[in-house]
């Protein structure tokens, strides 16, 4: 069966996003695109994360194009959602925003290696897309999957 | 415990790439990138999905710059791998190279709507990385999450 994808409301692009966790954010250099794994938080309706000055995602320009995508998706039931957040994002330079994102949000990354800097990303559209049915405010969170 | 990321190996990630499946394609446009949530298989170490000629993945120009990312994570074990193909992608229009697709990959769409045109993505750079240890053969692979 086809089914029309829904598209979804702000305020749930909004609820499903501030669920955080992993996402991917993409960057357009030179080179070409780039997409980076990093896990994030939602803060003041931006995203933000952390990284290393000299990734591709620290080096970017101040006020670079980003977008930012999460999504859950189950093949067996070809159900899924995606939310996609675009703006310009930089590194957080002022000392006061950076206090206040650290006290709000201060992970403990995964993997070993220095990630000093905040990037954060404005979005100036966030939008999202749900395909299938059976959706209820248990299943559609992006919980954390079990290996 | 922190854990230095391994990279893996081009073999790796081809045999975790090959799984298919859901992916992320991300394309540099004017309006800044763009990530959208695809169902793709690899052909002949090519990443190919389908979409609409109208849509932001289908109406790049032939040749044009290409990121796809596929990931898995274990937040709870804080244990993870993505894997990312760079490179030039267009839409397939050689009759021949179509049916060869077709013969090997025709899925059925989750989604309502045409996805007449076909996009291979020839990626000349294939890496990927690892964050954790307590990975085997069965827990490794890209399965299909259960909600």
């Amino acid at each position: 069966m086809m089914r029309e994808p829904v598209e979804l409301s702000y305020a749930k692009c909004l609820e499903l996003l501030s669920a955080g966790g992993l996402g991917r954010a993409a960057v357009s250099t030179p080179d070409g695109p780039h997409i980076v794994p990093v896990n994030y938080a939602v803060f003041d309706e931006s995203v933000v994360f952390r990284t290393s000055p000299w990734s591709v995602l620290g080096s970017q320009p101040p006020g670079a194009l980003m977008a930012f995508e999460i999504d859950v998706a189950d093949h067996e039931r070809q159900i899924g959602w995606s939310v996609v957040a675009r703006g310009r994002a930089g590194v957080v330079d002022d000392p006061a925003e950076l206090a206040s994102i650290r006290a709000f949000w201060d992970p403990r990354p995964w993997a070993a290696g220095m990630r000093p800097v905040y990037v954060r990303l404005r979005w100036r559209e966030l939008t999202g897309r749900r395909i299938g049915a059976g959706w209820n405010h248990d299943n559609e969170l992006p919980v954390r999957r079990a290996l």
